[in-house]
């Protein structure tokens, strides 16, 4: 039987790829090689035209958010990103001013994370397709996976949720490129990755496709359940005043929706006071939103508690 | 003063973009990473459902091409491929059934040279755009660059040319996907790669873009002539048979155009010999067809001296 792959959905799509292999890769984002006490870390991201790169954001913003998701998930790993390229596919009736600028925000990015370009490739196409390689390092004794995840460990975010989802919302519904800005301008949480993995965390994951989708996936990974306190999660203003603008459920601006880079992550509980007093020092917010508990998810919101069934973000879906 | 890339041509282009960094990365396709005694060797490749897939080639062909092309390049530096990584961009109304074909033949390729797929990224797309990351070892002592290459070096080529200059024409004539097929059924040349880094040789390239860009990118990156003999171009029985049948030059086919994925190398004289041998007992043809002298690039053929100007296929040229 043959369905459209919009009919399918990016998860269960990775798993019909993975049935025609004989042997199984890992579920994180980066792939690992061993390189002396240290892992080579490589990842790849792709983005393209009418999808990612919202009407009205500049391409320099472009290329730098393009470099930026990339270079998060070496961060989700708790790696420093050392390496990058980038295999453009680009329209023939772009101009060269464009390509310019594109590469002026790439540049701009991984100047900023003192990342080297060392190659790429350069083709023709009918959409403008960035993919982006992204190489770094990482200690085998300091690595995060997506696994690794202890009954009881603490559930906790970096940073403040739903400004993305607010910024899309209002692009939505304005065009205003102050929006389209707003949407591609991310940060990788390379240091706060860094600080994570020195302090005991036991895994950890990006925030790239929502919340709830990244619970979802280190819930099956590690076949354990998350409990998750809403009045913990750390909303961040912008999504407070959209979502008063436009009448929209900050749940779901702050929980169930992708394009956020900041980092969710697991650590014992012995360990978290250490932590926090360490991110405190370098200027990296740090919230305690849950705990690792059962085998399903739930939120407990204003006294009750619902099971979490929301997967975020997923690409082929309708 | 803004150009539409299509007026520019891929390696001006690729200059271009140099351009925006304050660094220069290597002209080599693959970069490399230190790794012990070795290096690990990254190359990325994209090719593009309108620019790179033609018409009656199955898609489990064109999986295969995918993952072959992408070997290419780490076969070009003497290495051994060991990973790879798959971004794709795919339409959504392609449907489930193709999308295993194209894994089928990506996962075939993979096999077949004992590479393992460990990761990628999967995406929403206009067009069909595939990029591939090769991830390949080579010993420090072993690598094989572009550059490199000593006055009076042999210039030779493994196998024989203009197949696919012939299957393109004859696609193109007759729009027949028997030479569809055969303009996607390539092989890196792992094993070439190796034996001739094994027995000296001084720099090596793909054939990708055809032989005469091939040289010319030899010959910047080197600063040094070749003089090449037409007489010894070692041409394949069906770029013959297409020359003929279609009235085309078979200079042209054998050596000004691209899609081809022998290895153009060279090596000092005194050891030519002994890699001759070596060569014949693992069933690899190696033909010697020039010499590196002078500075500029001169084809030898019916006792006529010429200067070779073309450039072979280059993306972004109308």
């Amino acid at each position: 039987m043959s369905t459209k792959l919009s009919d399918i959905g990016e998860r269960r799509l990775i798993e019909i790829i993975r049935s025609q292999y004989k042997y199984r890769w890992s579920d994180d984002d980066a792939a690992e090689i061993e390189n002396g006490n240290n892992y080579t870390i490589i990842t790849t991201d792709s983005i393209s035209e009418k999808s990612h790169m919202p009407k009205g954001a500049s391409l320099e913003s472009v290329g730098d958010f393009f470099a930026a998701l990339n270079l998060s998930d070496i961060a989700a790993m708790g790696g420093t990103p050392k390496y990058f390229m980038a295999a453009l596919t680009l329209p023939k009736n772009m101009n060269s001013k464009e390509l310019i600028q594109l590469e002026k925000g790439m540049g701009r990015c991984l100047e900023r994370y003192d990342v080297k370009l060392i190659g790429g490739d350069l083709k023709q196409g009918t959409e403008m397709t960035l993919t982006g390689i992204a190489i770094g390092e990482v200690s085998k004794k300091g690595i995060l996976r997506r696994n690794g995840i202890k009954r009881n460990d603490v559930l906790c975010v970096t940073g403040r949720l739903g400004k993305n989802a607010a910024a899309y919302s209002m692009w939505k519904k304005t065009g205003r490129s102050r929006w389209a800005q707003m949407l591609v301008e991310i940060e990788p949480r390379i240091k706060a990755g860094r600080l994570i993995s020195d302090y005991g965390a036991t895994s950890a994951i990006d925030l790239s496709d929502g919340v709830f989708s990244a619970i979802s996936q280190l819930s099956k990974i590690n076949k354990i359940g998350f409990l998750i306190d809403y009045s913990k999660i750390p909303i961040h203003s912008i999504a407070k005043k959209v979502s008063k603008q436009l009448g929209l459920s900050l749940e779901e601006l702050a929980l169930n929706f992708g394009g956020e880079y900041e980092l969710l992550f697991t650590v014992p509980r012995k360990k978290l006071a250490k932590l926090k007093i360490n991110a405190k020092i370098n200027g990296i917010e740090i919230s305690e939103i849950g705990i690792a508990k059962g085998t399903k998810n739930f939120l407990v919101k204003n006294g009750a508690s619902r099971q979490i069934i929301g997967k975020g973000y997923e690409h082929f879906t309708k």
